[in-house]
């Protein structure tokens, strides 16, 4: 039988290290450094030929250097005769580029997954994709891994659920996250309507559904500059909501985000490991859930041919 | 018939500008830059549709983000129906990855091939590739030009010709083009050959050939740390060169290579614009020759369906 292994490339091998712990096995050895011209250069320090491998990247920022990393050691790993290599994406950056809004605008998103398939990859794991279509930029298997279980645990076990709690989508793209997440915690749903008056007059938020009275959960797939989602904050705060806590799988906290996090009415803000925080984009309100156990387990899936769905499906019933 | 543009990405703009300048048109309108999180946007500002379009785009340091620039170009200008999509890569990063040379390494040089292939550029035209054979890792049309004839026109105009010049390689890889550059100034040439004389042992330069009371060009195809070219410049001056002075096409200049090359025997080092140096780069002994008419002239010959070949091949005879 070929033999399982995990590799690690830069981006995120705390998460690595969680997911070959639930796995069972140790990480595979090997290097990413740079030449004194900036281009990565890949050392695979053990033999890999006929095993299966599962190479764990997030592509979050720096992204472009993150990808590449990947797309070498697919190149390394193929060459080097690997059995299959499966690529395991916590967080697929490029995601929001998936589709021409405007005229003459790539798709990045099918780019990299094309990019991705021309290297070898043979298999993609991926988590909270920003549109579930990206799968269809593949045409190799790709299992999508839901975050949205593990942040209702969390949720369940702070005593968050029932008619106390209400589930906010930031925006109407995101309905059938929080319905999702609703679900879980068994608590009624409400939407931010954002809308502009008029042209060149601010943005005014609307709240479709109650909230007075409630502790509202606003969950997203992602936290980028954090704009929408502490303007929302307080317009629940506003409406009479006794507390705001937000919730999204991908803490990517670029720019102005942690100041605005800081500095908003948000209580508490729950995200998973998926990307790796550096030091200064802790904050005293974050949370920190581990996708690690969630990966781990549906490698162990995976290679055992079982289904990964039952891990995040009906979880709740 | 088609229409013929040019478009710039950023990491070589003023040779861009020469190069649009020598075919007689002005740059596309296009601006690449990037969200808040580091991922890239592009907007093409004009219609490109049915249109030849040339990407100029070297993929000098930042290597990644000038790789990933050219390719989300690529794949908006064939969904924006551009008629053909050709693209001008003065540096090729990744050149020196163009093989196996140990057990499980990969070949970036190949890999970036298939990339900007999958992507969907229909030929390449490339200046002094690290090893002619890369031509190979594209099943599209390749033009590879050549920097040395740029090279010999300045050191004819500068009097280095006949038997008081020596063309010198730097090693055994690099005899070829030393060859070529004696033809043009039809002086004879000199082989560094360095040799290790026992394990833990510092390199030792023997000086193939006759360099005593000459004026020494040592010619490559680039300088990326300027180590082994300072150190044959020594040996060199030690061998009794009058004076020593160094060509390349590409000028990397990573890590020391400055300060090296500033506080070398060396006199003048002459590279050509490939790459842009920025500012702290600069050097008082540097002479930076253009390929922007080169690379202008080529590409209206390719407009033409006439062979490039002749603007670099047999000039001199
Ligand atoms: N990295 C990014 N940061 C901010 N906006 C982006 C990014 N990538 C794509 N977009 C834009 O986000 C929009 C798509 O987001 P969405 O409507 O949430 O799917 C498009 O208009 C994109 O131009
Ligand atoms: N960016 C780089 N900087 C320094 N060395 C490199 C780089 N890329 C590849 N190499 C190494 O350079 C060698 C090939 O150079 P060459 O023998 O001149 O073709 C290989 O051993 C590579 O591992």
């Amino acid at each position: 039988d070929p033999k399982l292994k995990i590799f690690a490339l830069n981006s995120n091998k705390p998460l690595a290290e969680k997911i070959a712990a639930e796995v069972g096995v140790e990480l595979g050895k090997s290097s990413v450094k740079r030449f004194s011209d900036g281009e990565i250069q890949i050392n695979i320090e053990e033999s890999i030929r006929g095993d299966d491998i599962y190479l764990v990247q997030s592509t979050s920022n720096p992204v472009n250097d993150n990808l590449m990393e990947l797309l070498i050691m697919i190149d390394a790993l193929r060459r080097a005769s690997a059995h299959t290599i499966s690529v395991v994406i916590p967080y697929y950056g490029y995601a929001r580029q998936d589709r021409k809004a405007r005229s003459r605008e790539p798709i990045t998103a099918k780019l990299v997954a094309n990019m991705l398939e021309r290297a070898g990859a043979d298999r993609v794991l991926a988590l909270d994709l920003h549109a579930a279509q990206i799968q269809g930029f593949f045409d190799i298997p790709v299992d999508h891994l839901m975050g949205a279980p593990l942040l209702a645990d969390y949720f369940l076990s702070n005593g968050y659920a029932g008619e106390d709690t209400v589930v906010v989508s930031p925006d109407h793209g995101g309905v059938t996250r929080a319905r999702k997440l609703a679900e879980f915690l068994k608590a009624p749903i409400a939407i931010i309507d954002k809308r502009r008056p008029r042209p060149n007059v601010a943005e005014v938020m609307n709240i479709v559904g109650k909230v007075d009275g409630k502790r509202a959960i606003i969950i997203d797939d992602m936290i980028d500059t954090a704009g929408t989602i502490t303007l929302a904050s307080a317009a629940l705060k506003e409406a009479g909501a006794t507390e705001v806590v937000v919730a999204a799988t991908h803490a990517i906290f670029s720019g102005p985000a942690v100041e605005r996090l800081t500095n908003s009415v948000i209580k508490q803000v729950v995200v998973t490991d998926s990307i790796q925080l550096p030091e200064d984009k802790q904050m005293d309100k974050l949370q920190i859930v581990s996708v690690g156990p969630l990966l781990g387990r549906a490698i162990t899936r995976i290679q055992e041919n079982k289904p990964v769905s039952p891990l995040f499906e009906n979880r709740f019933k």
